[in-house]
């Protein structure tokens, strides 16, 4: 497609087969790891030219490790879920065999001795590390090279622009991102993955580089909900959650569609700067679910409900106040050390940064605290919240546009979904699915019968 | 001291005098930084090649650091209550202009572009860091070669040997260790010296190695209570607490000396393995702080210290479940690079914990929430609570001793003060106080009443 080409996106077409569903030919000798590799390198070759996803390709060793992984399905020994699963790797995540730069001039040809905790438990589930992705520098600096797959004169999203690009570009299956503000979501929607923000803590991000750690999430990119689950699930397992946290809950395999009986609508903050043709596909998505018979409560049904979206109005506010204040360490130490290659958008971060005081963190945590009440009040209410991903589609330009969508769920730490089912000027545009601390799996539940009611109706 | 010489410790005596009262003649001239680290330069150059307490030395830094310093206090322009403090960094805390090599070959040389959160604190603060002390490998190896300054026959603890034996032999009036298991308390109880393992999150432990981190802390070892806090303060106020934490609360000054009401008495889990003489001196404090007017309670005087002293004693095993879990990232990350470079201890944990499930791990954080809010609900009762920093003065030979009376605080993330004031068989041995969260500074004020109680007397 070139930049010039009228974008067209389907939600209903996925051009690779779901991992999940390729297991059963794995078994039964119709597949194998290495010919859904080769399909993949195929689409690499024919996409990455012009979506300039990867920071790294590591091909030879992606074919040996599927030749390893279909030899194990012939034996009938699969290490995991996920073997034989290509998979791409956020350049913030460490790789032992792969440099890892962080998106930076400073870290160029950094090679750890170590995998990230999760790279290390998808390795030993038999995973295959296609590549690393591209991602902004440091998570925040400028926009990145990567374009989006639908339209390449349009910014991917970021911070995980080349794990979304990637997913969306159906170039792999799945990908790992980060996202400390909307690095994770806001990219799925634009390119359209489904994706996980899983609650705080709950899948390890040890050898991960945060620039804000008490909102940092470790993201799962996928095609499918059935792969996102087992990708995620599968890195808690292995590597736990945070130290301190008890980890991602819910089985090795995705849970079963459950109809929401009641879904909370947030139309707060980002609505006033979301286009009248995404209104709209929201609208119809509502009515649909309605139709369907999912009680959908506002803020007219429920006053706990308006007082938690009058909060959420400053939501961006208290993010960027946290995050002025956590980026502090390691960004000022690697400004102090070159300043040439920090880039203009995290200096003037730090400028900022540099002034607050730890009293005002504290009053910070104060909010947040009282936030997170409220959410855990209204989120026994209902089976999740449900709102758009971004204010609209990605925007033409590489701008990686508003996160007005995506600082609540960061600052507060609760799951949210992105699911790639609207579409809106041929372009994708993800619908958002928040829900309780913990609550990841029956979130997950939830999004696989919206996604198939919706994806029936076409 | 040769290593068969009878070892005489003597609270009563400190050959550094203290920093804090230091300052006063640095403003009026009669001393200065740069006169002050000499003196500290010329304990290192008489004790260094027999205690080994350094892995890196940077004089020349330190003498250029101390004149800046001293400049400063001539114009009248001190940076902070550090400045021109000479301070030692334990090895597994990332430094910018010196080595740091976390104990292990496996990194030996490293030199990381920043500087950890707190180094860079102190740096920003004026302190001049003289030099990186030596760590037991990664913090949870074999012994490391560092001796007892008070008698080199003797173990100096571990794993911050280097910083305890630092401070305890008078080469510097303070230093940096970490705390996960009894790092802190235990070297600062067998070396004679003050030190704070402060509430867990209290102060910044980012560029800090960790092999577990939700139990590890930053701890600062001191020649008086003083220098102590006014240490910690800096650190937590430039750098903050961990990312979500609020920090250490009180003012930049240490806390005036506030004599206790009410203490709680803690004789258990160690108590059966503490030796007669290290008790008798127990008795004899205690009795002391009775005699001052100070209410002693014990398990007798109420069922809920009753309760908690019997949690207390599965606390290490509790913690070595956690650690176990924990430690696995990165270790059989470093073990899989080169398990050459691993030390036995170190390998045989990593057997043990390779087979732990996330199960296990949720149920260990279950009894540590039951644990911690057992402490929570007596901490408001009293004051502190008292007891030893560990079960007699260093063993003879080079193993780290026992960690028993430090698990439970390591465990649930209270803060915990070692007081170098009893003497048994002419070494050192500490009198441990351990606080509410976040009662960091109020349990500071009691110890410098108790210590200057204590010194009073003789």
């Amino acid at each position: 497609m070139s930049p010039n080409s009228v974008p067209s996106y389907d939600p209903t077409t996925w051009r690779l087969k779901t991992f999940f569903k390729a297991v059963v030919d794995f078994l039964d000798g119709s597949d194998s790891p290495r010919d859904y590799l080769e399909r993949c390198l195929e689409r690499i070759v024919r996409r990455e030219s012009e979506v300039m996803a990867f920071a790294h390709l590591n091909i030879e060793s992606a074919r040996a490790q599927a030749d390893a992984a279909t030899k194990r399905y012939r034996l009938g020994h699969a290490l995991s879920s996920v073997d034989g699963l290509p998979i791409g790797i956020k350049d913030l995540i460490e790789t032992r065999d792969m440099p890892t730069e962080f998106g930076s001039e400073l870290f160029t040809g950094h090679r750890p001795i170590r995998d990230a905790a999760v790279v290390a438990g998808l390795r030993a589930g038999g995973a295959v590390l296609v590549g690393k992705t591209v991602t902004i520098t440091f998570g925040g600096g400028d926009p990145a090279k990567t374009r989006n797959p639908h339209h390449t004169s349009r910014t991917p999203g970021g911070s995980s622009s080349g794990s979304a690009a990637v997913v969306g570009g159906a170039m792999l299956p799945a990908a790992l991102g980060t996202h400390a503000r909307g690095s994770t979501i806001r990219p799925a929607s634009f390119c359209g993955a489904f994706a996980l923000k899983p609650t705080y803590g709950a899948i390890n991000r040890q050898g991960v580089f945060s620039a804000a750690e008490s909102m940092d999430h470790l993201g799962t990119f996928a095609g499918s909900l059935s792969d996102m689950w087992i990708i995620a699930r599968q890195m808690s397992k292995s590597a736990g959650g945070d130290p301190g946290h008890p980890g991602l809950y819910g089985g090795s395999r995705a849970p079963k569609p459950t109809k929401p009986a009641r879904l909370i609508r947030l139309d707060t903050a980002g609505w006033t700067q979301t286009d009248a043709a995404s209104k709209q596909a929201f609208e119809d998505l509502i009515n649909l679910l309605a139709g369907n018979g999912v009680e959908i409560f506002n803020r007219e049904d429920d006053p706990a409900i308006a007082a938690y979206e009058d909060e959420l109005e400053s939501m961006p506010e208290l993010w960027m106040h946290l995050y002025r204040f956590e980026m502090r360490w390691p960004m000022l130490q690697y400004r102090d050390y070159d300043r040439s290659k920090i880039p203009p958008r995290l200096l003037r971060g730090l400028d900022q940064g540099e002034g607050l005081t730890q009293e005002q963190y504290r009053a910070a945590l104060v909010k947040r605290a009282y936030v997170r009440g409220l959410h855990h009040e209204l989120a026994s209410r209902a089976d999740g919240f449900i709102t758009l991903s971004s204010p609209g589609p990605a925007p033409v330009g590489m701008d990686q546009g508003s996160a007005i969508f995506n600082e609540s769920s960061s600052v507060l730490g609760v799951p949210a979904i992105s699911l790639p089912l609207l579409a809106v000027n041929g372009m994708p545009l993800g619908i958002q699915l928040q829900g309780a601390l913990h609550g990841d799996e029956r979130l997950t539940a939830c999004a696989r019968w919206i996604a198939e009611t919706e994806l029936l109706k076409t």
